[in-house]
């Protein structure tokens, strides 16, 4: 059981990366909200892979096509879509597959793909093409239901942005050092290559090229900021706003770590330095540091909620690896083939907001 | 909605800090399993303030009363308690509680704690006495339920175990450097204070110590290792292995950071070095490293699991903090009475085990 | 996994006949409602054992003991109770059990009581004394939870009432029949025998009476009727009112069937009989008749919720039954000791209000 | 919140009498399970409308699109799929809907339909074409879903059937009366008229037929059984076979009451007559009579399930009825347009076994 979450706004994602089709059905969307398609296919395209050298040559128009739940306005101009209260599906037909590319692998596993332990926990009958429902393919029907959060956030006054904290050891400027003002927190995130600091991205690229040139890849942190949540939205222990975040960004490929305001970083700190003081500015009880990224006790602040994803290096790499043979049970050299990443983190930066929004939206709508 | 989680084992966690007493109830223990209580006792004295320097000088006896769920085995020496498939309910009586050191606090919220985001939530309601149900003091009945898990999992081969990986700068070894045998692997996490490397350990103490002095706190990362687990546990996307866990931590209040293997480290990484290749080990598939933490695509690889948790500094200080006063909206200098850990790092070791514990115990039991 | 429902109000019951107490988590209560003590425990009496004839002579006081999630308002009169915000548990301790009553039934189970079941699906180690977890005495905490469900409804100007709609082949009146202004709908529900038509209460005693002289039981039916609810609870499929309803009515032991409105009555009806048209009355859209019992499409229409539980006859009966020794694996002739009720269904009627009242508050809450 | 359910097998049904597509995503397949799609499509047709004069004449082929989930085995002869573990999704496209029929029912509610409390709960924006996801036609994916969860059983030695009991006041025999070996199980459910006796069949159908002819619609009863059941599936309370099949079974839309075995007749029953004596029957422990129909405590005894499900009269009639425009808020006369089945209960006997098997796969499965 994998593929179902959500309390008010549920999410049931599908499909395999060389299936039929791939897509998400979303239970909860209130009837009467209305939806732009534009916007939510302008957000999809920003994880689709562009053609640029630090993304796979894959081709993937990920064009969803909605089977329920939305009604086209036929009054409106462009495509404007009326949730009825019905669950929304959409489906994304996967087209562009090459599966002769993983026959291959059938028996010999991807270190650091989930090849082995499918194979286990399947018995050998996962679908292995492209990844099979592991694929970070599986990502575009949750930027999907991200995106249907995302507007529906945006028309409660929550924003939502993230931006490429880091690749490699080239760090951005962190959103906790910028205003958030809503210019600010969407400027990074709608860059072709979403960075604060042009400069510092420019490095990034340059070492994703550096890593693919040599057939490697690298790993990076997607930082993420929610601006204009009311304070009170969460619950103590299981149900906090850090639980269902965190729970939300696991679910996509790579993730390895997970950290809200200072993190780690709060581990090495005092308390003298890491409290938050309170103050009142413009009549309202806001904090002055946000070490704790906008949520205390599971519950939010009213500050801006910060959380930062770790994402490990693609594990597709063109370098000769170390394998065993399930079948014949021998040691053996593995060489992927194939168009991948050499740096995931560029695409993960969409895919981590639809999570975030997802998460938030099923508080919000409790 | 808040207390309650899990598919397979379910735990509804009750009580506030100074309510008549706290307690849990585990739900899906398979009938005839039999418990010896000392164990559990003794795990749950881990938690229990100790009267050390680096606890708080509370004295909670913690001793949970068994209120259904459990059989006493009348033939067997000892107290052995034989699961009959109903709920297990525990409760631990509230005593010591010195309710009056919190009047102070009724509208004047502390800094980094969740005062202020539960009187929004609560709308003025919650019981503030000692944190209510936002309590470090709610982690007892959390180990209880954890203490149960351990059982039922080390009876299954599996082992659990945590130590101290830092307080402030200072680092003890991580268990990616150390033999993971059982021994390896219990060593650390029993001694009353927790740690591989003794010199590391003292080091914190005097950290601890120097903070504690000044009216600071400091704050610290638990690492987690489970060793004998199979491979083929957890699923993709939403219910992974790194889902539920990290759900489960968040649970722990404090707890800003999780990060599986190597984590963020796994950010400034390159593919070339971060994969874990595969090899036969006395005819067994295992990976050569373990970077990933013994988990992939959300599903257990056979290799230990590796985890840990960014604590923050106890957010009560004895220093002076600044504060808004919630009723007459002014601006206040407020210092918290009362009892408190200087870091809570130490006490919560046993924390991080029982969370992961339940975790994988929901999972084994699918 | 048994003892844990609802979305918005969640309920975890637990304990044994036998245990050292019996208990409920009620989660989700919002903060603040004030809940006087006194009509709660009004309302737990009606399910108590009165001494009467028609119930077993077992004394249970049921005196609930609050754990947590309720603070007692010091300044207020009378017991009275304002809600915190965390899971509310309520505890009842075991009393005047005689467990060796059940000692010749450890290996052969009593006719359609669960004895058999449990005993395979527990292995054996379930608790047999008094019938362990599948006690009736388990409705207890469940009028716990449903007394303060009734008052979070009451105060939202939703009631519920519920009476003795049959006793074997005796009849009262239905709800359909009658004026369902809040007088009428309490007046039957809070009598000792809670009946509409005095004289079929009488004869439903003569009944009881009866059969008990005979060492045999008698089984009936409950009616529920709930007034004030607004249109528009409930979802279509697996979550509508029917649904939900029906899930909590059978987890009251005996039920072994739900209906609503006319329900099997509708089966032998035609369209244009069945129907429920709509009407202007004093401005508001009603249905002339109420056949579909206030749902439609799992839905509330507005109209009052009636439904009613058929209970089958208590299985514990004086005569000589047939039943298998589990161990000896042969025949064997069965004679049921101890004190039991010829005729649940009197002290069912609360039962069946708290489970009604528990699945509607949570759809309240969404 | 209103389309998913299930903890092992996860269904979340989708779509409205007229959007692009219905559908479903059933999660929770074991990986490695070989399903023939000819039984399954067979099992659907069995729920598509016959054109007979008992149905409507709208055409429905209902064909399913397989998206996900299932792999084609090449090397097998015929339409042979393989579960891969991957959550399985199958579409059905809508054709022959004609929307103008429904334009006149915006605001004029047909009695007894959803359509009331859907205005009032989607605030006028449900799909109102065809019912919108009220329609019956939803239950095209339940079969979908029933029919894999049907094929799992069957591989598993557990057998589901049901068959017409009774239409009007006209009764087929009940499976309680006759030996449930598989033939006699199957022999009634596959016909195309799913009745036992054929001369109660036949009186049926002249009583539909009767019904149309006067523009009236009819109720009837459905009857399931289900063989082969291991002892020991279920939970008490909540979770018992009585509250998930309950739940499943209201998802059918005119289902208005559920009983199990005797059911409501057990309510005017004595405890000497309705309980269950054990026996030995080949070496197994079986009960003589199975008035529980195959449950007690909410848990399987290994005797078969006996569930009846009782439908109301189509609401759809051809006869003029009272409404109210919900725009002028003023009474009117309406007169619903479109074809429908006069008595929907021959094509709900599959939609029952596929409910029934949902519940019963969802156990099996833990």
């Amino acid at each position: 059981m994998s593929s179902e979450t959500g309390k008010n706004i549920k999410i049931s994602v599908f499909g395999q990366s060389h299936s039929e089709a791939i897509g998400v059905v979303v239970d909860g969307i209130p009837a009467g909200e209305s939806f732009d398609l534009a916007p939510v296919l302008e957000f999809m395209k920003r994880r689709a892979p562009s053609g640029k050298a630090y993304t796979t040559m894959r081709k993937e128009t990920d064009e969803p096509e909605i089977l329920s739940g939305l009604l086209r306005d036929e009054k409106a101009e462009g495509e404007i879509y009326v949730s009825c209260g019905a669950p929304v599906c959409a489906v994304i037909r996967n087209r562009d597959t090459r599966s002769a590319d993983y026959e291959n692998l059938r028996f010999v596993p991807r270190p650091s793909h989930a090849d082995y332990p499918a194979y286990i926990k399947y018995k050998g009958f996962n679908d292995i093409r492209g990844g099979g429902q592991f694929s970070g393919r599986l990502t575009a029907p949750l930027c999907f239901a991200g995106a249907l959060c995302i507007e529906l956030l945006k028309k409660r006054g929550i924003n939502v942005g993230a931006h490429i904290f880091s690749v490699g050891d080239i760090r951005d400027k962190s959103f906790e050092t910028v205003d958030l003002s809503l210019n600010e927190l969407k400027a990074a995130s709608l860059k072709e290559f979403p960075v604060i600091e042009e400069e510092a991205g420019e490095r990034m690229r340059e070492l994703i090229a550096e890593a693919k040139g040599r057939g490697d890849s690298v790993g990076g942190i997607v930082e993420c900021a929610v601006t204009g949540l009311p304070a009170g939205l969460g619950d103590p222990m299981f149900d906090g706003v850090e639980n269902k975040v965190s729970r939300m960004l696991f679910a996509i490929p790579a993730v390895k770590g997970v950290e809200f305001g200072d993190g780690f970083g709060l581990s090495s700190s005092f308390g003298s330095l890491a409290n938050d003081p309170y103050e009142l500015r413009e009549g309202k009880i806001l904090t002055k540091t946000n070490h704790n990224g906008g949520i205390l006790g599971g519950i939010t602040t009213g500050m801006p909620l910060i959380v930062r994803a770790a994402f490990k290096p693609t594990p597709s790499i063109a370098l000769s690896q170390d394998s065993v043979d399930l079948l014949s049970m021998k040691e053996e050299k593995l060489t992927v083939k194939g168009r991948h990443d050499p740096c995931i983190v560029p695409r993960a930066v969409p895919c981590v907001e639809a999570a975030v929004a997802i998460a938030l939206c099923d508080l919000m709508l409790s």
